[in-house]
């Protein structure tokens, strides 16, 4: 095959694309752990890194998502094109389970492939003429997605942060919350809680502040609740709990760390009619017009499996799926509390946020990685205030979990 | 519940949302659908309008769908997140399928969720300061796109074109095949080959053209090969057959017409590592960058429908279906030909672009499904050079395809 690399098309590279650093984060990690299993062929990798579920999926899921598939070969049983918004039943099944008196009606409801591609999908809806602000530390796409449409300017390397990004900071100071007294106005303001990584939930008095704050602001927050169900306390485990914010949110959702669906791919995102920008045009209506344009619905088989997902079985082994993970995470709350460290989150989400004063997080990453063979992610991955913390899933088989304590307690010994 | 629609938020609507026309066009089809069904509850509509499989799923596929989603509740078969890019397999198939002997690479396959899907992301790719041209009638995701991610000027109701877009005629006197000599420089040409809607495909002499104009320009090619199954004369069924086109053009397929899976959503598009931007960037990285910021990957179930797909019983089960729908497109094609009318596209598309000289496509459309319960697709719905078509889709069960024929027999006898 003859390479001819001599050849440029004269189409400008998007300069977008080239404010973003490094990779996206997770696939860097997943380049590491390659770098070290090849430095260590036989090293017996345990990853609590990325946030990936392990345990199977509750066979009454399965069997829904096989039976749709058999289906499929069915005359009777065979269905093309859905509609963009997901199926009627499922928007009515996920309207009436998660928000039942909350005055979501099944149309507000748009089903996805996830979470992560819904956050996209929001962002090319606003466009490049909106600011935005993030939790710091927070989850990387939103920042990375915000680069990528142009709302950002560049990435200013003496303070680790994108140009035109307002990074709220969250650290145990204020008890992970924003002090919103500092921070100025933005479009849209992207708040996940329990909160990836820092496994904090926001209280209820909390919210109502935010959602004042968004009102008071004319700014739209967009809510992800992707770990909900893991709360344990009674923080709210949607927006729509707090009164007003209607007016004033999206709020965006998943099955995959409630059901195991991170390969299966299914969410959803909520859009309430009364949200409208500032022309009095309804959001929904522009959300709806990027679902069809840019998107043809989640997989059939996918929401076979969330309409199971949301019988009375579904929910009882979805409760026992996100009860199993909760253990783990006691597990590894204990081992590191037991050497010393102070550890955050963990109550109601699946990670552990654990502070190392001073280290570098990349630095403690990589130690952990070369002496016990364990991933896990160093927390300035999510911005510059997770310097100095590393997150621990808490995905994991329940023997990984106990060796990978094991051999955290010899390491910090 | 109370609406309280005094509220408004302060963030502007994107402003290219707001120049984008009237629906998208297939729910604006579906809309009009229902209004019919409104007025006469009885009625027996066909659809002949999306172009929507109806043939069930071939059970080699669908078995394996449903294996992999039983394997998915055991240890041993469960799987999280799988690579964005695709499963390692699968990409190897679909290079090896499609694409020996074209110096494509497995690495140069993204699987996706859908080729209308890989269209936005690839817009989102290029970003806001690139320059479109499109055939004139297409598939009309590529224009709305574009408008969305503000390549675009207003909307000209008088040409009924965007601005900045270059509209590439393609009608019956030059065999749908725009005159080259007159098309200006962009930065992206999309080309559907066969097309859709009007059914043509561009011969091997016409694609060393094509990839010779992109050359010349310096611009890329965004070929769209949906259909290439469907073609029955020695027309390529890849860009990448033309010699010198991985330095100019990308590849967007799909399984959806092939295997049924309109609503199972799986797809692939192939970028060449040599195709650089004008900053000697390689596109791959950037489309690569884009792929894990803004999706996650296809289900993992249809993931492994498309691996079964490329098996030797799938390959010749999809085989049957494609043929099966050119059998249709046979009796389409004699109908309206017995009736006097001229058509086009048909032998190597699924679709029938039948002729109504000086006619509205739009009055058309309503005159068919108002007389004869048949949902066809107007034309002028995919650009202006459309008007006066009417895109006949050979989706349909056998029985209704007969029965649609004879309708339209009755009505234009």
């Amino acid at each position: 095959m003859r390479v001819q690399i001599a050849y440029k098309t004269s189409v400008p590279r998007n300069a977008n694309m080239a404010k973003l650093q490094a990779g996206y984060l997770f696939p860097e990690i997943a380049r590491r752990r390659s770098a070290h299993l090849l430095k260590y062929p036989d090293a017996k990798i345990i990853s609590l890194g990325i946030g990936d579920t392990t345990e199977p999926i509750p066979d009454v899921i399965t069997n829904a998502m096989a039976e749709r598939a058999h289906a499929l070969s069915t005359i009777d049983g065979y269905s093309g094109y859905g509609a963009e918004q997901g199926e009627k039943k499922l928007r009515a099944a996920i309207a009436a389970t998660y928000y039942a008196d909350l005055g979501i009606e099944d149309s507000d409801i748009f089903v996805s492939d996830g979470a992560k591609c819904d956050i996209s999908r929001l962002q090319v809806l606003f466009g490049s003429n909106v600011t935005i602000a993030v939790q710091d530390p927070s989850y990387p796409a939103y920042v990375d997605s915000s680069v990528i449409m142009g709302q950002t300017g560049l990435y200013q390397q003496d303070v680790q942060k994108y140009g035109n990004i307002e990074y709220m900071r969250c650290n145990p100071e204020n008890g992970f919350f924003p002090d919103l007294s500092t921070v100025p106005r933005t479009d849209v303001i992207f708040f996940c809680s329990p909160n990836n990584p820092t496994g904090a939930a926001a209280s209820r008095d909390q919210l109502t502040k935010l959602v004042k704050f968004a009102k008071d602001n004319g700014s739209i927050i967009v809510y992800d609740s992707a770990y909900a169900m893991y709360i344990s306390d009674d923080s709210p485990k949607s927006i729509f709990e707090i009164p007003g914010a209607k007016e004033v949110a999206i709020e965006t959702a998943s099955f995959s760390k409630y059901a195991g669906f991170t390969g299966v791919r299914l969410g959803w995102t909520v859009v309430p009619k009364v949200l409208l920008f500032s022309d009095g045009h309804p959001v929904a209506k522009d959300f709806n017009r990027i679902v069809c344009t840019c998107f043809n619905g989640a997989s059939n088989i996918a929401q076979a499996g969330g309409l199971a997902c949301l019988s009375p079985e579904g929910l009882k082994a979805m409760h026992d799926v996100v009860g199993f993970y909760k253990e783990n995470t006691e597990i590894i709350v204990d081992t590191f509390t037991s050497l010393g460290f102070n550890v955050y989150g963990a109550k109601n989400a699946p990670y552990v946020w654990v502070h190392f004063p001073g280290c570098n997080s990349w630095d403690v990453f990589a130690e952990i990685l070369e002496k016990a063979n364990v991933v896990t992610t160093p927390g300035s991955g999510f911005g510059p205030g997770g310097e100095g913390f590393v997150r621990v899933s808490a995905f994991g088989h329940r023997d990984n979990i106990i060796e990978a304590s094991r051999r955290l307690k010899q390491l910090y010994k």
